[in-house]
Parts: structure tokens; C-alpha cells; sequence
């Protein structure tokens, strides 16, 4: 018997969103984030913090639902820098916030500095980190990504990821009394240049999580397509798949028109989104658009 | 158990072009046909062939592996102008035809005037219609694309389409003596204007039918957005959907890069395109025409 379908309400001082199995897909923006990018960094080290306001407006812009928020700067103050994003980015944007940091100080930080409902990104299957993290994500009655892996090795096989898919529900629900619904699995998506075979085992992967524990699902979406040409096209063809198979969120730019419509219209083709009211107001939205210029 | 999954050969007088669940997926370019075509239907009545050429060259262009070739213009001799179009694609193209007539006579010609194994568009459950079709491709060594509806109901649950696929196959195999690989079953896509759960039905038919029978299976691909806008985008994420629940070919338009960009992508994220080979070669491709341009 398929598993119930699990429901993650995320909030921010004003707005709601819920990562559900029968809703519109929950676009997370990824954009907020210095990893690659060295002159945000070096603003970043100086404390100038004036292109996160560029950042947020080009995802909001592009239909992000969520924006993911991650100060990862080596030799920074990342807790006091995570949280001084937080402030700013609440103050521009109603969207909720997704806190990404892999220190768990900086979490912290960034989770104290937040109103609302935040989604935590991320734990994993291991021991030392579900005890750090899971009762900070209890304490601020947050919903945490947690990803199927432990020590340094990402499985796989998906009877592995689901093994500790399993395994993380039950510490996290048992000993940090963490509500299901609040538990969002990251699938776990890996380069299809390296193997051909790692897609089918991430939507097997995804296919599971949904028939075995209803769980809502993110996964970072330019990652199957890295060191690939033709990337936007790459990740347009996998996040109907990934839907397909279950996935109701993602971590990608909505700065990409192509991959933005490729899940709104998943949407509509799946049944989540009544009427194609959003489909046809979004289309009316850029019809007008372009008749403005 | 899952059925074991089969494999239809196509043929022109020198390319062979296989479907099947493990191969690249085969784009069947639709354009050669006058339906809703005013000017190309007054030029065939007057006995003028010519758009044929062009439109077989976009077809080709935009990397269609199977052409349709329909003729179906009111108030002509239907079986003479097939055949003599299918004459003209031959020499135009060495692509394998699908031969497209609701006319038994103009299937008829057309497998005459035919040099290889051609697909047949299309016969239903309907005993009359299997009567007159299925002789023909058993006498032709043609395949068959079949449709699971019966007298003029298409069935709105899938259940009741696989009844009609079981009816199909077994009628074809023991009465006709046709192999079940070159049974090529349409599983019906609607537009999803008219009723948000029809796209859901078409993948559970297609789900089923690869489980269940192990059948190549193709469709109209451009129907599911039918009266929508942003038709394009929302073929382009159709197509995923379907490849990722067993469709293994589509009738469509080869012109529109974003689609058939979709499928190839499709090919690569579920492991049919070994390498990357397929991908990377039309990125060239691409290039290259961009840098001489």
C-alpha cells in the first residue's frame, strides 16, 4: 500500500508555502550563495552585503517560491554573516527562506535571525549530525532537507539511500520528536557525464521515497547536468521526469526562463494547477511583458 | 513480472531504425500532411506536389528518424496521391514512412508503392477495421501503430484501455499471425484544456503498457496542449513525462527545436544514449552552425 502523502508548510512573517504530492512544484532559488562566485566573496569579506539585493530580485522576478540562502565564505564570520543576509533578505522579500550552511553555528544564527517557518538545508544519515542539527530544527520548529548519505560515501544504489532514508525519519521523528511532514529527503541527484545509469537511480530513488513514506523531495537540479553542453536544455528534460516520478521541490536559479516552464507546465500536465490558471496567467504576464518594450 | 519489453524494426530500401524501452527515443515527423493546411490541400487537388520536398527537408533537418506521410485531402483520389507522395518522399529522404490514412484503399497504395518495412497509421479495436487493416500488414511484413478505442468512444480510464490493448494483441498475433513487436499501440493524449486529469490517465496507460505488455507505443504529441498557450513549452515537458513512464516514440513536429531538444535530453538522463555520443554530436552541431553563420 502506498504511503500517506506528507505535507511541509514553510512560512515567512507574511506568506505561506507548502511542498505537497498534489500541489504546484515549490521552486527553491538558488542564486543567494557565493560558492564559485569570487567577487561576490571578496564583497562578502569586506561586508558588502549589497548584491544580495540584486540576487533576490532576479529570482522573485524569475518565479522562485522559495529563495535558499548560503554565506559559505572561507575566513568570514559565517554565523554573523548568515544571519545578517537572513535580516536583509526578509526585509526585501515576503518569499520564505530555505538557511543553508553546512557549520552548524551558523544555522543557528541564521535560524534565530528568521520569522517564520524556515526549511534547514540540510542534515544527513549521520549520527553526529542529526544530534546537532535536529534539535536546533525542533527547538525553531523548523522542516529540515535531510540527505540519504553517511561518513563521506553518497550511495549508489537506491536500497541504500533508502536504507538511511529510513533511518533518518526514525531518529528524527523518535528522538528529536520531528513531525514527518516536516522531513524533506534530498534524492540525491549526481552529473549524468560521469555514469550513465545515475538519473534512473535518482528517480527510482525518488519513486521510492513516495511510495514508501510519502515524503516531500528536493534535490539540486544543475547537478545532473554538470560538465555537460547544453545544460539549461539538460535540466528542462529532467525536472519533468523528476516530477514525474514523485520530486516536489527543487534547488535551482530561476533566472532560467526554460527550466522555470518546464516545471509550471509539469504542473499543469500533472494535474497541479487547476484550471491552468497559473499556466495561462503566466503566459498573459509575459505577453504583456513583451508588449510593454 | 514485468512483461518482456519488444522491439519494432522500421525500414526504408537502405536505414533501419529500431524502436524499443532501451533505445533513443524515435521522433516521427508529422508535417507532411495537409490537414488544416489550406494552400498545400489546393495545391495537392490540383496535382501539385511540391511542398512535399520542403517540408520533408525541414522534417529531416530538425532530425526527425520516421516520416508520416498522410494525404487525407477531401474530394480526391486519396489512394493515388498517397502513393504517389510516398514515391516522392523515397527519393526525397532514405528515413523509414509511416503510411497515415483512416482510407483502407490509400493504406493499400501506399504499402504498395513502398520499398521496405513501413509502419501503418493506424487501426483500432473496432473488429470491422482490424479486418480490413491487419490482412494488409501481415501481407506488407508492415507494423502497426493500433489504437485502444472501439466503435467512436475513446475510454477515459485506462483500465478500459488495456482491455482494448489485450483485444488488439491477441486478435493481431493468433488471427493475423503479426509478431507482437510490430505492435506499436497509440496509448491517446488529450488536451489537458479540457480536463486537468487527462494527462495522468495517458501516463498510467503508458506505465501499463510497457509493465504489462512490453509494446513500443507512440502518440500525437502535440495534442496534449491543444487550445493552451505556450504550446511549445508545454510539449517540451510533456515528452519527458512520457518517455520517463515507457512512451518510446512520438508523431510530432520536428521543426521545433525545443521539443525534439527535450526528447534527446530525455535519451541521455535515462541512460538510451550511450556516453552522451547523441548530446554532444547535435551541441556541435550546433556550434557549428552558430559559428558559420
Amino acid at each position: 500500500m502506498a504511503a500517506q502523502l506528507r505535507e511541509t508548510t514553510l512560512r515567512s512573517a507574511s506568506k505561506e508555502v507548502v511542498l505537497g504530492h498534489e500541489r504546484p512544484f515549490v521552486v527553491i532559488g538558488e542564486r543567494i550563495n557565493p560558492t564559485g562566485r569570487k567577487i561576490f566573496q571578496e564583497q562578502l569579506r569586506a561586508g558588502d552585503l549589497s548584491a544580495i539585493e540584486r540576487d533576490v530580485a532576479a529570482q522573485v522576478a524569475g518565479g522562485a517560491d522559495v529563495l535558499d540562502v548560503n554565506m559559505g565564505v572561507p575566513l568570514t564570520d559565517e554565523p554573523e554573516l548568515l544571519a545578517k543576509a537572513i535580516t536583509m533578505v526578509q526585509e526585501l522579500t515576503d518569499l520564505p527562506i530555505c538557511i543553508d550552511s553546512s557549520v552548524v553555528e551558523a544555522l543557528e544564527a541564521g535560524l534565530s535571525a528568521y520569522q517564520g517557518r524556515a526549511l534547514v538545508n540540510s542534515v544527513t544519515a549521520e549520527d553526529e549530525r542529526m544530534e546537532q542539527i535536529l534539535p536546533l530544527v525542533k527547538q525553531h520548529d523548523a522542516a529540515i532537507i535531510a540527505l540519504p548519505n553517511d561518513a563521506d560515501e553518497i550511495p549508489m544504489e537506491s536500497d541504500k539511500r533508502l536504507d538511511l532514508v529510513a533511518k533518518i525519519v526514525r531518529v528524527a521523528t523518535e528522538e528529536y520528536g520531528i513531525a514527518i511532514d516536516d522531513i524533506v529527503i534530498d534524492p540525491l541527484a549526481m552529473p549524468i557525464g560521469a555514469d550513465q545509469s545515475v538519473v534512473q537511480t535518482t528517480l527510482t530513488t525518488i519513486r521510492r521515497i513516495r511510495d514508501e513514506h510519502g515524503l516531500n523531495m528536493t534535490l539540486g537540479a544543475s547537478n545532473v547536468s554538470f560538465g555537460m553542453p547544453g545544460r539549461h536544455a539538460i535540466g528542462a528534460a529532467f525536472l519533468p521526469l523528476a516530477m514525474g516520478a514523485g520530486l516536489t521541490s527543487a534547488i535551482m536559479d530561476a533566472r532560467t526562463p526554460q527550466i522555470v516552464e518546464s516545471v509550471r507546465g509539469t504542473d499543469l500536465l500533472l494535474g497541479h494547477d487547476e484550471w491552468g490558471m497559473n499556466w495561462i496567467a503566466s503566459h498573459r504576464a509575459k505577453q504583456a511583458a513583451a508588449t510593454a518594450t
